[in-house]
């Protein structure tokens, strides 16, 4: 294995960079600060340099200039049009997915849906690794549905992996719905979409994932998997901007087999026919409900470009190197200082960003951020994330981020912080 | 009245602008085109020139530079922030209103929680005049609930007015939910609200305005109304930008009674200790569901000021001087091409957009369009809206309007365009 030829010296990473084949890619991006080390792309991107000048468009030229005329010159056609080029990147044919909303009121609409058409069934089936947003909203569903569902939580054994006999025990003919994070917000840990999908589907249950983690870092094949639903947000790996809008996805022959439960005018027949009585519109546009929030949807837009250029499998092959390197580090300079590490070892379990635990780890994120320049982020009880987004992390910054928590470490930095939590996100 | 002083001729509407006392905030927007005459700010609102400037540091210095910290520097607090300010301009209580996701979202949110509230209650009023995506919105958290409500539409018997008598009569004890909304979209026909929700509460239902389309221009007092319920977007006479957040309200004492459907992290107890169960914030705050879309809801934010700095009470004045001046022109030069008035005629019976009737009504709007440079609106089947934004629109506006109107018609300029419909928002 690769991992077996790292080197831990700081020249090491120089050279990895130098064979870089995406190294160009990072020149689309903004760097105001050069001695920052930011590893928190898998929670908010960073701005692509182009977008300086699309939100000047946008705002001076579109909605200065050619006002309410800007919803018949592409505003109104963007949730589909943006929706077919995030298509691209997880696998589905053009016409079956949209941006809409936010991911947890898509999760909503296609959970609702899910669980509506198959009334009979009273199983959901999720895991104690999905991000808690994605519970919630579940636990909200069973609510408005009357009480009368089973959220079944596959626990996980290390809290890094899922212990997936235990998940496939838990699919029975009761099960109406599995929806799971393709990679989980804490450990990292990346499902086997497929071959989950393909339990599911032996028992006749409905499989929705949420792709936020994975979306721009893991190659995704949802027709090819037979995935029936999927939801995902668009600022983390795809560097969309802080709340950009989200999207979802639909199975094509199960579009016209669902109800969103939220009817907007979006998701009618004829929105300007201005009908009293909801007609759902054919095909996946039923799933929208109204105006999208335009400025931080045309940002994202022009964000997209730049990854599909860089193709998602040449990002994966990186993102694989880059968190092997990493997790190599961690193993010779920070496990010796107390840290352990909470993502899976192999790299084809994991997306791209690994966390590292410490009783500390509190204050060591506090240390990093306010006196190294350094921003992780920190996951309750004791994680910190460290995540690589291949089009723009470099080898080098991977190196200075272990070395910044060692000194941190070694220099007991982290002693000068509070151990009260300050508001995080 | 003073409708009866006004004069006809081109020379009037300057007098009327040089005593305006409203006029310099005409120099807060952005007007590229000066020729064109902009009667859609009821739907679209103009550019802010300030919003140029913040969307640059919005991109570049906060999500740019500040990247992931831009959370706790502000946009975290703006749902809240900015709700404060929102409450100001609707006469609430500021710890009553937050900014999330559509009107529509926001309207299927508190009409769940409404309907959920008072289960026994079958009974939904609203009217053939609302925005029939708030009629889906109504009809889907129906279907939601089994199909056990009933919608009761009020009619109007003359397309621009309700008829009151009728909508009290609708009232019983059976209505759980009154939701209308306070000037209707078509007409323009402002409710008495605080009559209405006075009597809705005498038997015992909810009332949920949606203020789209008299936020900004019509003085609201929900607090002092005993309002229960509101939502309302925020790209039209505030001027937030298209497809800007939508806002909520919920009255202070009922809030811990109400629970959202949508149960997302934003709206968590503790959204960052991550918890598995859900459980509601305290307060507004549980109604809100994930991230936001930073970058259009920034945009919106700095709008607000300019309209808070002129004062609902003198945009209101003007706002009924200027549509009183423009149905005195249309009775004066353009029932005799043909029109007819299509909203009230009664100032204090209306928002601050007229609509006109014409059965050529959508070749004259395409003609007015293509020909003259002026954007009014059309709406099925045969009405024009035009829109006045206090704010900005002037009386030469006003004048010039009606004068290409006119010239559309005498010179017979809407014969050229074919009479099928093209898209249009």
């Amino acid at each position: 294995m690769e991992t077996l030829n790292f080197d831990t010296g700081p020249e090491y990473p120089k050279e990895l960079d130098s064979r870089d084949e995406l190294a160009s890619f990072r020149e689309a991006f903004y760097f105001p600060e050069p001695d920052l080390i930011y590893m928190d792309g898998n929670s908010l991107g960073r701005l692509p340099v182009r977008i300086i000048q699309r939100m000047k468009e946008a705002v001076e030229s579109q909605w200065g200039h050619d006002l309410i005329r800007g919803w018949n010159a592409g505003w109104y056609q963007a949730p589909t049009r943006v929706g077919e080029k995030i298509a691209d990147l997880i696998g589905a044919r053009s016409d079956q997915v949209v941006v809409s909303d936010t991911t947890s009121v898509n999760l909503f609409k296609l959970a609702m849906a899910a669980l509506s058409k198959q009334p009979e069934r009273k199983g959901v089936v999720s895991d104690v690794m999905n991000f808690p947003s994605d519970l919630y909203v579940l636990q909200g569903c069973i609510h408005a549905l009357g009480d009368r569902h089973h959220l079944h939580l596959v626990p996980s054994h290390d809290g890094i992996t899922v212990d997936l006999p235990t998940l496939y025990e838990a699919l029975d003919r009761q099960v109406a719905l599995v929806s799971l994070s393709h990679v989980t917000f804490k450990s990292g840990y990346l499902y086997d979409a497929a071959a989950v999908t393909e339990r599911a589907h032996q028992v006749g249950a409905l499989v929705l994932w949420d792709l936020c983690h994975s979306v721009g870092v893991v190659p995704i094949e949802l027709d090819r998997w037979g995935v029936d639903l999927a939801v995902g947000c668009t600022y983390k790996y795809l560097n969309g901007g802080p709340g950009a809008p989200a999207f979802l996805y639909v199975r094509k022959d199960l579009e016209e087999q669902l109800l969103s439960p939220i009817w907007g005018w979006f998701g009618q027949r004829s929105p300007f026919a201005f009908e009293l009585e909801y007609q759902p519109a054919q095909g996946i546009n039923r799933f929208l409900v109204s105006s999208p929030p335009i400025l931080s949807l045309l940002a994202m837009e022009s964000a997209l470009d730049i990854l599909i250029e860089a193709g998602i499998e040449r990002l994966r092959k990186k993102s694989m190197r880059m968190t092997s390197y990493l997790v190599y580090l961690i193993d010779r300079i920070l496990k010796p200082l107390g840290f352990s590490l909470g993502s899976p070892r192999d790299a084809g379990q994991r997306g791209s960003h690994i966390s590292i635990r410490h009783k500390e780890a509190y204050r060591i994120n506090r240390a990093l951020i306010e006196e190294l320049n350094m921003i992780p982020d920190f996951r309750e009880p004791d994680n910190i994330r460290l995540g690589l987004a291949p089009l723009y992390t470099t080898y080098t910054e991977v190196w200075e981020a272990v070395d910044r928590i060692r000194r941190v470490l070694e220099e007991q930095r982290y002693l000068g912080y509070a151990p009260e939590r300050l508001p995080v996100t």
